[in-house]
C-alpha cells in the first residue's frame, strides 16, 4: 500500500499524507534524467489516447450530475478532440528543453571558491482548479517536466473526469519507472481538501489556483503557503500624444477584441487629450464594427457624443467581454496615476513614437508586464516563447507574468572549493 | 500629517495604514535614481553619528527596564562602537552597486518583439526582529538601497532604541528628498503589531523574521504573506572515503569551531565507514583541543571509545555551541539519507577527492547551499560576495541561501514592439 493510499484511508489528514508521499516522490523526480521525465510525458499521452473511452465515460457521469450554467457545462465537457488536445500538449512539453539543472549564474571568489546557482525543482506544488478537466493533465505534465510533485484538486463537478485523467498520468509515470506519488489527486470531492491544501505549510511549497476571481481571491486570502496567481487582468492601453495613429488603431483593436475573454485583453483605453479629438472617433468606429461597447468618461463623451457614461466602478471592472472603458488623460503621469488607482498589476501598454515617454511609462508602472507598441494580448507563455504556461502571476515575488517551466523551478547554490576554510 | 501618522492615531489598524503609506512611498523610491538612495544612506549614517547620544540614552531606557538573561542583555546593549558600526554598515551599502534596473535576461521573438526581464524592487517588506537594535538600521539600509519600503518591528524590549535609530534613518531619507514613509517602525511595543503584520496580505509583500527558532517558526506558521527565513541551520559535513585526510581535518575544524554559534556552523559530522577508523580519532583530538564535545553513534564510539552516546534527537539538534554529533555512514547514499531525515535545508558539505561522489552529493541534497571541499561556515552573504545580507533563507521559492540586495528585488517584463498584434 503506497503512502498516498494510506492517507486516503484516514480521511482527516488525507492531504497531509499525500503531501508527505509527494515529497518523497519529488526527491526521485528531481534527480531523474531528462529522458525519463520526457518518457513519462509520452507514455501519459499514449495512455490518455488509449483510455479515451473511459475518460469520456467518467466525464459523462460528471455531466449527468451537473446542473449549473451552460458556459460552465461547456468548460466541463470533454470530447475526443479535447482528450487528443491534452495528449498532444504533453508531447509538446516533452519536446521542450529541461528547466532543471541549468546553471543560472556562476562566479569565483578571491579565495578561489567557485559559486554557481543551479536550477532545481521547487518540490511539492498544489494546483487548485475549477471546471476544465484538461487543466489536470496540463498541470501534471508541467510538473513532471520540471521535476516537481503535484497535488491536484479539480472542481467537485469534475471529480470523475479528474480521477480518470489522473489514471493516465499515473500510467505514464509508471511506464517511465518514476514514482506515481509524484502526481496525486484529492481523494474525494470534499471541499475540505482545499482548506487542507491551503494550510499545508511545510508540506506543499507553492499553490497555483486556476480559475475565476473568487477562487483565486479565496486562495490568496486563506493560504499559509506562497501562491502564484492573478485574481484579475485589468489591463490598460495608453495611447500617447505621439502615437502613430494607424498603429494605435490596429494594436488597440487587437488588444481589446482579438479574444475579449482572456486575462491579457485590454479593459481600459487611456487616450491622451492631445490626440483624442482626432483619434477617438476612429477608434470607436473600429471597435464598434467589431461588436464592442463602451463606457466613457465625460471628456471622451464630449468628443464622441452618445457613448454610454462610465461610472467610477467601471474603471475597476475586468469586463472579460467586448466592453471598453475609456478615459481621456493629460500625459504620461496622468495615465500612470489612473493605472496605479485601478490596475491589477497584470499588463499595461503604451502606444507612442516618443522614446522618452515610453521609458517613463515602462519605469512608472508597477505591473508584471509592461509593453511598448504591442498588444496586451501578447501576455502569454506561448507568445513569450515559454512553450507552455500554467498561468499568469501578478504577485511580487518568485515569478511574475507568464508562469512556464522555468518559473516552476527554484535554485540551489553549489560551492566548489579546494579545502578553503573561513578566516 | 503624513499617512503613517494618521495610522498611528487609530491604533486598531496601525499596521494597515502604515503599509498603505509605505506602498505610496515605495513607488517613489522604486523610481528614484541610485544617487538619491545612496545619499539617503550616507545622510542616515551621518545622522546616526550625530544622534549617538540620544540613541544611547534611549537604549539605556530599554536596558533599565530589562530583566531577562545576560546573553540577551548583551545583544540588546548599544555602545558608541556599535552605533559607529551601524553607520559604517550604511556607508558600505551605499558603495554597493544598485540592484534595481539590471536587465536580467532579454530575447527577441520571431515576430520581432523584444522581451526583457528588468530587476525591480519588491515593494513593501516587513522585518520582524528580536533583541539586536542594529538589525533595524541594517534592514532599513538594505531596503532603501534596493528601493523597497520597510515596516520594522523590533523586540518589545528594544522599543526605545528602535525608535531612536528610526529617527536617524528618517533623517537620511529626508536629506535625500525621499519619502520618510519608506521606513517606518511599529508605533508601540504592543505584540498585536506582529500579528497585524503577518496578516497584512496585499499590503506587505514579504516578511523577513530575524531571530531565534521560535520567532521564525511562529512567523512561518502564522503568516499569510511569503516569508524569507531559516528556522534553523542544522548543517552537515560528510567526510567521504576518498577525502584527503588533512583537508578533511582542517575544513571540519573550521566548519564546527570557527564560530559554533552561527547558522552555517556544522552540527553533525557524517564520516564514511571506509575512512573512519583511520581519521575519526584524529578529528576527535583536533576538536577536543578546540574545546568541542561530542555525541556519537554506536559505530563511532566503537572507533573512539569513551565518546558520549548520541540519542536520536541529538541528530535533530542545532547545537549552536561547541558540540558535534557524529554518525558513521556507508557511502554517499547513506549520508544523503541521514541529511534528508535530519537536515534543515540550510547548508551541507562533502569532503572528497572523488568527483563523481561529489556530483552525486551535490545533486542529491535538497538544501539551499551544498559545498564540495569547503567549510559550511562560508554560507554567508559577505563570503558569497553579496556585500551585505539580511539573512539566510531555507524556503523553496524566490530566494534561497544568503539574502542580499539582489534577493530583495523582483522583476517586471518589458515588451518592446513596433506595432505587433497577436494573430
Amino acid at each position: 500500500m503506497s503512502a498516498s493510499m494510506k492517507a486516503e484511508a484516514t480521511d482527516s489528514n488525507a492531504i497531509a499524507g499525500m503531501a508527505r508521499a509527494a515529497r518523497i516522490a519529488a526527491r526521485t523526480l528531481a534527480q531523474s534524467p531528462t529522458a525519463l521525465r520526457d518518457k513519462a510525458l509520452w507514455a501519459a499521452a499514449h495512455a490518455l489516447r488509449e483510455q479515451k473511452d473511459t475518460i469520456l465515460e467518467a466525464n459523462a457521469k460528471d455531466l449527468a450530475a451537473y446542473t449549473g450554467s451552460e458556459a460552465f457545462r461547456d468548460r466541463l465537457t470533454l470530447t475526443a478532440e479535447r482528450v487528443e488536445g491534452m495528449a498532444k500538449g504533453l508531447e509538446d512539453m516533452a519536446d521542450l528543453s529541461d528547466p532543471v539543472g541549468r546553471i543560472l549564474t556562476e562566479w569565483t571568489r578571491p579565495n578561489g571558491l567557485k559559486i554557481r546557482r543551479v536550477a532545481t525543482p521547487i518540490g511539492v506544488l498544489g494546483v487548485i482548479y475549477e471546471s476544465r478537466p484538461n487543466v489536470g493533465a496540463d498541470a501534471a505534465g508541467l510538473c513532471i517536466k520540471s521535476g516537481n510533485s503535484v497535488i491536484l484538486r479539480g472542481g467537485s463537478e469534475s471529480f470523475h473526469s479528474a480521477q480518470a485523467i489522473h489514471k493516465a498520468m499515473a500510467a505514464g509515470l509508471e511506464a517511465a519507472g518514476l514514482p506515481v506519488d509524484a502526481v496525486q489527486v484529492a481523494p474525494s470531492a470534499d471541499r475540505k481538501h482545499v482548506a487542507d491544501m491551503l494550510a499545508a505549510s511545510g508540506l506543499i511549497d507553492l499553490i497555483i489556483p486556476r480559475g475565476g476571481k473568487s477562487l483565486v481571491e479565496r486562495v490568496q486570502t486563506e493560504a499559509r503557503i506562497p501562491v502564484l496567481a492573478h485574481a484579475e487582468g485589468l489591463c490598460h492601453t495608453y495611447i500617447h500624444a505621439a502615437a502613430e495613429p494607424q498603429m494605435a488603431r490596429r494594436v488597440l483593436a487587437n488588444a481589446k477584441m482579438r479574444r475579449p475573454g482572456i486575462c491579457g485583453a485590454t479593459e481600459t483605453l487611456l487616450i491622451d487629450n492631445a490626440i483624442a479629438s482626432e483619434l477617438l472617433p476612429e477608434i470607436v468606429n473600429d471597435l464598434r464594427e467589431l461588436g464592442c461597447e463602451f463606457r466613457a468618461d465625460e471628456r471622451a463623451r464630449h468628443i464622441v457624443p452618445g457613448l454610454e457614461p462610465a461610472a467610477d466602478e467601471d474603471f475597476a471592472t475586468e469586463w472579460l467581454a467586448p466592453v471598453l472603458s475609456i478615459a481621456v488623460v493629460d500625459g504620461v503621469e496622468a495615465a500612470l496615476a489612473h493605472i496605479a488607482r485601478y490596475g491589477s498589476g497584470h499588463t499595461e501598454a503604451i502606444i507612442t513614437s516618443d522614446e522618452s515617454a515610453a521609458t517613463r511609462f515602462l519605469n512608472g508602472t508597477d505591473s508584471a508586464v509592461v509593453m511598448w507598441n504591442a498588444s496586451t494580448q501578447f501576455c502569454d507563455g506561448g507568445e513569450f516563447g515559454f512553450g507552455a504556461e500554467i498561468g499568469i502571476a501578478t504577485g511580487r515575488i518568485h515569478a511574475r507574468g507568464p508562469v512556464g517551466l522555468e518559473q516552476l523551478t527554484t535554485f540551489r547554490y553549489e560551492v566548489l572549493g579546494t579545502g578553503q576554510t573561513r578566516p
